[in-house]
């Protein structure tokens, strides 16, 4: 069985490590490839999150859909 | 190995459903025991929520530490 899509999208703040540490890792790893995307640190990705409906990280995007998950900083803030 | 627990609170509506059936759906079974709670139905359970920090729904409490994703509506909207 081929695996589904996860991308967890953070920015470094407390927030995302949080969020990373918990929801990400909670994910079933059977069924997930989790992928984790710092935005701070790839800028190259964050045209790639925003077309996939990103506006703030933490975000975990399943199979295409963007959850926003509490809120640590907008991305127009990380441009 | 004892599963830690995770409450998904939610109200029924869409967005609540959406993160229902992607985000609770996407959580490890293996090593969590996942509980899904309407609130618009179990109004007593508002209290327990709001004690774990829940703000708005849909919302995904994880071992105590809440995580609110996307926005639904506002648990004081559903009292």
């Amino acid at each position: 069985m081929s695996k589904s899509k996860a991308i967890f999208y953070h920015a470094g703040c407390p927030v995302c490590v949080e969020a990373e540490n918990r929801v990400a890792e909670a994910l079933d790893r059977q069924r997930f490839d989790v992928e984790i995307v710092h935005l701070g640190e790839h800028k190259a990705r964050l045209a790639e999150a925003r077309e996939r409906g990103v506006q703030s990280v933490p975000a975990l995007v399943l199979e295409g859909a963007p959850f926003h998950i509490n809120f640590g900083a907008a991305l127009k803030d990380l441009d």
